[in-house]
């Protein structure tokens, strides 16, 4: 583990009060050399008893609060994020927060549609809007692409490929899930390519089928199994990588 | 142009009072031998000049009003459709009607996302739902897959192509359009898998860049050089293109 290079300066990470976002602070905060400044953001702080406990544990983790969703929540929590990287910027944006409404083409209606969209897919949007000032300075003189300069991350899903749909079809449960991730991966693809010139790379990440609240028990992995290979595809990612879908493994997965 | 099969028995087209809708009513109903109904909707018949001067001509169209995001419409209109099919069905159902809104990074905000998608993805989707049971009805005891049994086409765009984003890249003015469409795409594969068994094909379709209102002035085409290509396509589809991205000149397209 020694002597490998910091991931990154600072990274900011939404939901992170349980399953994928809390893995990832765990698992970033044993790293070595850790990062300065990990940014662990959720709903409601104050419930996230787990991210507490790390927040008295570690001197370089701050718990923030913030609803994706809401517009006034993203400028307090910028305006904090701000003075806390200062000048040097924010290297890295884990858009982490998500969830699901199980909904077949019988049940799915117009506001469950809606609702998955504005979180899993415009918040992301949003989020990112929000902190590219942030990773605009981090990127600024940086050579390369990658977490050390400037990276957004939007935790995605094998099921918003369109090609795996006939592969994955017993899952036609989740007909807003499904759909609103496949926008949030055309969302990468169009800020990949509008924030290359800034040195800013962007993809799609499929952490896994993972048991957790959302996963549920039926899948195959543990957040232990998968937070280790997030960690690595992090550390590797370069500007051949910039607009892709990889999953945890680093293996590239298709639209 | 003798001798050729009906394309269908029926068909419904949303969003007809003008652009491709519009010249799709006029190319089926020049068609030899034309549909037995040809169902146009429009949000406003009264100010659908056009489409009201085709019902003068024409003994088999109806126009029939539709506002695709309004609940209370579509049930008003699926209650005419069921009684002008009869224990026929609906053969095909051409979801055209969309809106755009331009916005690049810096001017895209949560309230134009939600607006495109309610639009342009989750009205394809609930419009679907409301008249499935008419299409299962056609489906019923046909054999193979097509127009002449039972047709989902959701109007796309090549802009939703997530693999295209790069080559297209000087219109990344229309954030909340390429992902609303991209999102189409997804609700195409989902629909293409979960209704094959009841003989229904689905298919998302790129008309070309049009000369239109919301194609602009810049636009390469002419409806009237697509349209004889889309219809050909519409008479070509079998159960090979069930879940397919098509071109207006019957290409596949990237995802």
């Amino acid at each position: 583990m020694a002597h490998r290079p910091q991931l990154c300066r600072s990274i900011l990470i939404t939901g992170c009060s349980r399953g994928i976002g809390l893995g990832l602070v765990r698992g970033l905060l044993a790293t070595s050399p850790p990062p300065d400044l990990v940014l662990a953001t959720c709903r409601d702080p104050e419930k996230a008893q787990e991210l507490q406990q790390l927040q008295k544990q570690y001197s370089n983790i701050r718990v923030l609060q913030l609803d994706v969703v809401s517009e006034k929540s993203i400028k307090a929590v910028l305006k904090e994020v701000e003075d806390l990287v200062g000048e040097k910027g924010l290297n890295c944006l884990i858009n982490n927060a998500g969830i699901n409404i199980s909904a077949s083409l019988d049940e799915v209606t117009t506001q469950t549609m809606l609702t998955l969209y504005e979180t899993n897919t415009v918040a992301q949007l949003m989020v990112t809007k929000a902190f590219l000032p942030l990773l605009r300075k981090a990127a600024q003189g940086g050579t390369g692409m990658g977490c050390h300069r400037a990276a957004i991350v939007n935790i995605s899903s094998d099921s918003a490929s369109m090609q795996l749909v006939e592969v994955k079809k017993l899952c036609l449960q989740v007909y807003p899930y499904w759909i609103a991730k496949a926008a949030l991966n055309m969302v990468t693809r169009c800020l990949a390519a509008d924030l290359k010139s800034d040195g800013i790379l962007c993809i799609s990440l499929h952490p896994g089928w993972i048991q957790t609240d959302m996963g549920g028990k039926m899948a195959p992995l543990k957040i232990q199994d998968t937070i280790p290979g997030i960690l690595s595809v992090l550390a590797s990612l370069c500007d051949t990588h910039n607009g892709s879908f990889l999953d945890w493994q680093g293996e590239t997965l298709p639209w």
